[in-house]
This record gives structure tokens, C-alpha cells and sequence, in this order.
């Protein structure tokens, strides 16, 4: 199978699982989730899948973690998007969901998602070993948290009123956390499944999560909103610190790359069984949207 | 000790312990989570405290579950009293948190709230057995997620613009789901801990929740703001049907009283060691606050 093969059955079982998973829950907030959780690259559960698979973990199992890990990041992406957040109306070429149906609706089906992400993973049906699905548990709520993803938002948020502009350091910092934590627990949870050691490819996630992070950029300044599925051109807009804007679209292109190849590196102690998420690491710097 | 000495030792214990595990959290979202698990009855707490203790639990780990349902009970106020929610601007007798900082710092904190109580459920201080932590993690994300707590909330937002309003039955289901969800958890939460049967608490807690509801309708008519620490008089205004305006308020204290007794019926199994389970099923329907 190509990469683009493996990538699009990834997707077609992620949303699957996300279609069942999500089926017993009704009403508007139910109907949300699910809008939620429809589309997207599923970068976070390709690499969910793609580690679990390099240890041989059943995919019913690996599938419940990309579910969980989806679910968190749709949360996090109806959250980011509301009026009080970054008010943005499109988001993978669809409304919103606060435009879709009202902020209500938002807030709730946004903390619901949360819920079930932990539901899902503290599930027997997640791995017969209940230290496998705590340490899941655990690491998913450490990395979404006040320490994890909603630091990197809050200090994202601080920096948009704050009077002086983020130096470089502090931009990785803030990516490492906002972007960062939901790319590494994907690539935690394969090795957690299997109870293998997670060491090479959280080393392997760190410079997959920068490398997306200045693509990322690249796109806001580069991209087409058609393409991408949601607003352009905001960073440079609102005067804000990125990547591109420190480093020049050259320097930052390059630094990616660079990251790819380290990135690349770490995956060595697995061979070519890694050739899928080495792929990935390319992908994640050459991607449209 | 008597029952208010054995609360006042459990909310200064409860605040102890989320002090403590809240500490690691900085910047304004930290601030707003530590302002948020400030004060209140603790009464979700107080209750996993008890439960524990019927089945000698030892403190340390029944204050983790007592943290983290306070915790959850706390998100969902913060997101409750947002604007685009009840629009609330007091709360436990101080401004609430979107008040006291923004929208954003509320709806980050409310959710990083979320991710904090899994993971001290999820983390082995909590229990040596991780089949214990999980179950905790199983139940308590059920009962918060989208076919529990926030699945009252949203009936309860659909209700205030139905053409119709709800029937007695409708508003128990409402109620079971929006408050009765996040007090039934820490009932079973000290048999979880146990490893104990729960039934007996489920039935204790399912009456109790009711009870509860009842007397804060009744504390929204014959309460005094000052002492509730938040707007009363909310329903009548806004024209919502409740136990109090369904049943007369007369019929609706009845009723509390026999839902008390219901629930200390439901003790019985555990003789004297439940005086204060009993007791706070009195408290719950007698507090002024």
C-alpha cells in the first residue's frame, strides 16, 4: 500500500470507530460531536495507528486510542474557534460549530468530547491490562490540560494583547504546548498499548510537532483558504509572531525539513517497519491544508 | 463530632487536597481553576469522604475522588455561568470566573478542570489497583459526558426556548441528569475504592439527588441571595418550570422530606457507621445555601 493508501483507510476506520463510538449520544449536543468528528487530515490517529502498528497492537485497540485522541482535539478545535476564543467560522471547509448551531451547543458538545475520549480509553474493550488504559488515561489528561495543550491556548491568547511580540523561543515553547502535546500523546499511546519503551518516538513526535507547527505557518502565509478549509493570511493580519515572520518563509521551510530528518532519525531503531510514519513526517511539512 | 464538625473537617481537608494538586498550574487559567475550587458546601466531596468511610478507604485516597469530582463540579459551573449559558455573574457569594477575568480564561479553565480530575483519578496515588482507577475514570467520565451532565444541561437550554413547558416527569429525568449524575459518582466512588457493591449507595444517591433538586427550587423562591451567594427569584423570572411551580411549594417540601427518608432507608444495610450519610440526606434539604 502507498502512503496515501494507508493514510486514506486510516481515516475511512477512524471514522468508523468515531460513527459508533459517538452513535448513543442525541439531541443537538450529539448531532455536534458527531459534525465534529467528521473530516479532517486524522494526522493524530494516523499516528495513533501507525505506532501501535510498528508493535504489532491489535487495531481494534489502536482505533480506540486515534477515536480518543480525535475526540480531544475536535474539543479543542470547537473550544479554540468560539467568539471569546479565535472566532473563527469556517473550520475543514464546514461552519463552525458555534456558527452551526450557537455557542451553547459549542461549549457542551466541546466538554462532552472531552468526556468521552477518557470514557473510551478507562474501557476494558481499550486493552484487558487496567495500568495500559490508567497510563493512557493519565498521559492523555496531562498533555490536554493546564500543563499541556490549554497552557499553549492561554498562552497564545496572552500573546495576542500582550505589547511586545514572542521572541522564537518562546513561540516553540507555546507550539510545543498548543500543537505539541496532542501530536505526542499519538505517538506515546502505540508504545503504551504494546507496554513498550515510548522513549524514540516521543523524541520522534517533539520534532514532528515543530516541523507542523512551521508548516502551519507556512500555510497561513502560503495557502489557499479552499484548500485549507478555514481562514488564511490571520497571522500576518492580527501582527502576529510566527515562524514566518521571524525567521523569513525560507529560513522556516528549511528549519522544517531539518526537523523532518531529525524527526526521521529517531524512527532508525525500527527499520523499515517505520517507513509509514517516516512518511508521515514528509507529509506533515509538504500537506495543502 | 457532630455532623457539622464532620463537614467543616471535610471541606477544609477537600481544600487541602486541591490546593495541593492544583498548585502546578500557573498564569491566569491556574489562577481562575484554584478561584473556581474555592468554597461551597463541598457537598459532592463531603460525600466521597463518607461513602469511603463506610468501608474504612483509606483518607488520602478518598480526598483524590472527593478533588476530583469538586473539580468536575467546578468546570461545569464555570461553563454553566458564561454568557452564552445562564449568564450568571455571582457564584458562591464572588463574581464568577468570566466575570472576574474574561469568556476565554472561563472556558480554558472550565475545561483544564476537566482534564484534572482524570488525571488524579488515573494516577496510581489514588489507588494500587489500576482496575480501581479506571472504573473511577469510567464512571465519572459516563456520568459528566454527553448522556450525563451535559446531557441535562442541554435539555435544560432547550427547555428555557420550548414553546411547551416540561412536565413533572421531564424535569426529574432533567434534573437526574444535570445534578443527580454528579452526585450519585462519589456515592459509588467509596464502594469503587473498596472494591465494594455499590448498590446500595446508588439507590441512597438516586433519591438524594432528586431531594436535592427539590429543596434548590425551593431555595429559588424562599431564599435569600445574600446567603445563597448567587441571584435567586432566577426561575419564576424567566417563566421555567420547576418542582415548585409543577407541585405548589408546599407538596414539593413534602415530597424532599419523603425522598429523605427514602434515602436513609437505603442505609440501612450499614447500621450506624451511615449517621452521617443519613444526616447529610437531612442537610441536603434543610440548607439555606
Amino acid at each position: 500500500m502507498t502512503f496515501q493508501d494507508r493514510l486514506r483507510t486510516a481515516q475511512d476506520d477512524i471514522q468508523t470507530t468515531l460513527t459508533d463510538l459517538l452513535a448513543a449520544f442525541d439531541g443537538p449536543v450529539g448531532d455536534a460531536m458527531r459534525y465534529a468528528c467528521t473530516g479532517g487530515k486524522r494526522l493524530r490517529g494516523f499516528l495513533a495507528l501507525e505506532t501501535s502498528a510498528l508493535f504489532d497492537v491489535p487495531r481494534p485497540r489502536a482505533l480506540r486510542a486515534a477515536a480518543a485522541i480525535e475526540a480531544v482535539h475536535a474539543y479543542s478545535l470547537i473550544h479554540d474557534d468560539l467568539p471569546c476564543m479565535d472566532d473563527d467560522d469556517m473550520r475543514r471547509g464546514h461552519p463552525t460549530v458555534h456558527r452551526r448551531w450557537d455557542d451553547a451547543t459549542a461549549v457542551l458538545a466541546g466538554d462532552a468530547l472531552q468526556s468521552a475520549a477518557f470514557e473510551w480509553l478507562a474501557d476494558a474493550a481499550t486493552h484487558d491490562d487496567a495500568g495500559v488504559r490508567a497510563d493512557l488515561v493519565l498521559t492523555l489528561a496531562r498533555n490536554a490540560g493546564a500543563a499541556g495543550m490549554v497552557r499553549g491556548q492561554a498562552l497564545d491568547i496572552a500573546a495576542e494583547t500582550a505589547a511586545t511580540a514572542l521572541s522564537l523561543d518562546q513561540i516553540i515553547e507555546l507550539q510545543r504546548l498548543k500543537t505539541g502535546c496532542l501530536l505526542e500523546w499519538p505517538c506515546r499511546a502505540g508504545a503504551l498499548l504494546a507496554q513498550a519503551n515510548p522513549a524514540p518516538l516521543l523524541a520522534y513526535a517533539a520534532d514532528l510537532g515543530l516541523a507542523f507547527q512551521i508548516a502551519d505557518d507556512l500555510l497561513d502565509v502560503e495557502g489557499d483558504a479552499e484548500i485549507v478549509g478555514k481562514a488564511v493570511g490571520k497571522d500576518a493580519g492580527a501582527g502576529k509572531a510566527t515562524f514566518v515572520s521571524l525567521m523569513g518563509a525560507e529560513a522556516a521551510r528549511t528549519r522544517a525539513d531539518n526537523l523532518v530528518k531529525t524527526a526521521q532519525g529517531s524512527l532508525l531503531p525500527f527499520g523499515d517497519r517505520a517507513d509509514t510514519l517516516a512518511a508521515v513526517a514528509r507529509y506533515v511539512v509538504t500537506r495543502d491544508k
